[in-house]
């Protein structure tokens, strides 16, 4: 990939574009984390990682799809999706996941800048969509694996079973400001994993 | 209660006092449905409302309590506990009500802006909290109906099953941006109150 700033010539352009994408994901977490949403730019992410903004550019085109590289990359690095053999442990696996990389000040900050802004940002919510499409179709794999194990009805949705476990977490966060703590994680997967009908 | 306003003589004082509030807490989801909660205050409710500011600063004292009352009064009004005398019922009943709450602007508005918010401020937070705290000890009678007509397991808690019904509802509006459509809350309530467990 061609860019404005000299390479240094021991190394290899494959490795020289991947730091700089590196440095340009976590300058992006970093500047949300520090100014929210509103004052974040092309411009203020290629200051704070030190590249050119024609880089930034050239690579992402707007703000919106560097916001979404670096959502992906830190939701691959820090949520992978669980595979203990047990629903309810990868369903608690997966909360926990969540949980703890919301407390992370960056990612606490992207979701909060997400949610406030909504329908304001349409290439935004365009952006966050298409993520989220593809990450809940991974976590799908949880209930894939737990019906092929005979542990879950084999016409369970499996979407809306995330949905709902992930959903009680955010909802802690973002809406109803109550502690989210394991034991709340641990009732919400006994609630939805254990089933609540009388037998 | 006294005002700085003129009181017509022929209503009672009772009745004036309840119209001033109604028409504060109309303006608070105006104001914010309109400007966000930025530019949300005290002044600027009391500007809309065609009442003096020292009514909302004597009676309301800060913007976060305003903005509660706004909230309560909203949801007693739009989202009221459903008894339908069936489980799936009674929850899809209250999906259905917040989402389409949800749909309103000023409701939206709030949501979102208490959302973007979060930790900054602390004194919305508390009191976001205690509005929550009332309102899922409302919904768990939902349970507690269910449990009494043996339709649930007696052992089961019952907020954790309302937060992850509206946390799949609010997870949709607030942070995957996926669509918010009456097929989706039928399969959460399903996965939810059906149990995903297989027989």
């Amino acid at each position: 990939m061609p860019t404005t700033e000299k390479s240094p010539p021991q190394k290899r352009p494959g490795g020289r574009s991947a730091r700089i994408r590196a440095a340009v994901l976590e300058a992006t977490l970093e500047e949300l984390a520090d100014g929210g949403y509103a004052s974040f730019s092309l411009e203020s992410v290629a200051r704070r990682a030190g590249v050119h903004k024609t880089t930034l550019y050239r690579r992402w085109g707007t703000r919106e799809r560097l916001l979404l590289d670096a959502m992906l990359e830190r939701a691959r690095d820090v949520v992978p999706v669980p595979d203990t053999g047990l629903l309810r442990g990868d369903l608690l696996e997966l909360a926990r996941s969540v949980a703890a990389s919301l407390a992370a000040p960056e990612s606490e900050a992207v979701v909060r800048a997400a949610a406030g802004i909504g329908p304001r940002d349409p290439a935004l919510m365009e952006a966050v969509r298409s993520f989220w499409d593809e990450r809940l179709r991974l976590d799908g794999a949880i209930m894939e694996r737990a019906i092929a194990r005979g542990e879950a009805r084999p016409d369970a949705d499996p979407e809306p079973v995330i949905e709902a476990v992930l959903g009680a977490v955010y909802m802690r966060l973002l809406v109803t400001a109550r502690p989210l703590d394991d034991a709340f994680l641990e009732a919400v997967v006994e609630a939805v994993a254990g089933g609540i009908a009388a037998r």
